[in-house]
């Protein structure tokens, strides 16, 4: 595959991310970076994520591929405005949500252009200073709607999703944003939600601090995760969110129910409907 | 310290990696084992976690330590009836709720000779196969009720956690079982009910397991879980679970209700909030 001058706006852990593998991969010949925070464009510079900062205009101009990878909100008003100026180069988005994207540009006369893309990789971290080598690979990435999109679009984003060592899924946005609700955003709203709980019911930060187990640390990491990205997630995604959340919240109630009632039986029954979740993860 | 003979009823997950443990720091001379279900004693030899096989009037006389590692329904009833047989050997168990189990013994003859322990340390695996090295580790220990123990009892059992490298807390029982369902209760419950919304609102398993991300597996991993021994601390530890898991209940519903409402600086608030968890968990 040659070489191409590849984009990226936004340099969170994403964009960043992204920025170190494209380059370990010799998939870029020049890597243009482009952040609304100046703090941002600095730092990647200064740890060497991009070659160069330039004004989005130029980075457009400049560029083979754009890639965009920041909260998903943004991107909604941005990826218009972006292929508006576009003329042969591909555009692409690691958004979290793709329905509401896809919907923005469905008429576009540039929308062969782009690709919708969801590489399902990610940590609690942001900015930056928390890009990490390696990230991406063995996860899967999720391209929808492809028959919108040119097929070298296509075709290039496939190419470069496998070479940095991710596994190709399509589907229909609607039916992402309906998964990743399943398996992602339900994970994040129960983390955040039971940070809550600790932090307001346990004022003693160092009971928690000594007694935390790997557990504890294991179902509350995501609570660290950064709202920007994820309140236009939670709300662009809403109506599957809500449906999820209701269910969960019924969900528990089961077990408040069968503990206050000290249904031995039937606590055991749920756990072990529970415990077929080892079909599914390893 | 003196090796001494030591007798571990029960052989699952956490009996098996204590054996390990006490093997490798050179705590123990012999080590004597005992389980109510006769596979896991078979496998508990087989993978040479223990010397033997004892019955448990036997495991007592012939151990200057004896150790209880089953699931804590289990152990209320047990631990009366150890204590009537035992001389001047030390009892220690190693449950997840300490209230019941120091009340059944409260006003036992034998009451000095029991140390009340809680291991902070465990997997979402059970069994005698899933003992693994090094467990404990760096974890916190929480002794509890330490003035109704023997004071050499004590010594012994804070010698035997430093060695296998855990950092001591001590506790009043009520005041453990209160944190514990903050940190490590709770924590299950959500994971098991997480499991189930899952399971239950997502029919096509290959779409979870194509699409599950890393944030996933963390929050549902311990739906893993065994419900013989989840249960009982569930219903041991009934108050607080109900307290902290209505708690939780409100916090998801704040969640859900900010979503609906699509109160942007809400839910980022709610956000904010809970990535104070920081401040605890690095």
């Amino acid at each position: 595959m040659e070489r191409k001058r590849i984009a990226i706006i936004g340099l969170g852990l994403i964009g960043g991310s992204l920025a170190i593998r494209l380059h370990e991969k010799k998939i870029s010949s020049r890597l243009i970076g482009m952040d609304a925070n100046p703090e941002h464009e600095a730092k990647a510079l200064e740890l060497e994520l991009v070659d160069e900062i330039l004004p989005l205009d130029e980075a457009i101009q400049q560029s083979d591929v754009i890639i965009l990878a920041m909260p998903v909100d943004k991107m909604t008003g941005l990826l218009p405005k972006i292929l508006d100026k576009v003329d042969q180069q591909i555009v692409l988005d690691l958004g979290s949500t793709k329905s509401q994207l896809v919907e923005a540009v469905r008429n576009h006369p540039k929308r062969g252009r782009y690709v919708a893309t969801h590489p399902m990789w990610g940590t609690e971290y942001s900015g930056p200073a928390a890009a990490v080598r390696n990230a991406f690979e063995n996860k899967a990435v999720i391209i929808c709607n492809e028959e919108e999109s040119d097929e070298d679009a296509v075709q290039w984003t496939k190419i470069m999703y496998s070479k940095i060592g991710m596994h190709l899924l399509q589907m229909e946005a609607s039916a992402h944003d309906l998964h990743a609700a399943y398996v992602s955003h339900i994970s994040h709203i129960t983390s955040f939600a039971l940070a809550n709980t600790v932090l307001e019911k346990e004022r003693e930060d160092s009971a928690i601090f000594g007694l935390a187990s790997a557990g504890f640390e294991s179902t509350v990491r995501l609570a660290k995760s950064n709202p920007a990205m994820w309140v236009p997630i939670f709300l662009q995604n809403k109506v599957n969110v809500l449906d999820v959340l209701n269910e969960h919240i019924e969900q528990l109630k089961k077990f408040r129910d069968k503990i206050q009632d000290g249904s031995e039986d039937e606590l055991k029954k749920l756990i072990e409907q529970a415990n077929q979740i080892r079909r599914i993860i390893k």
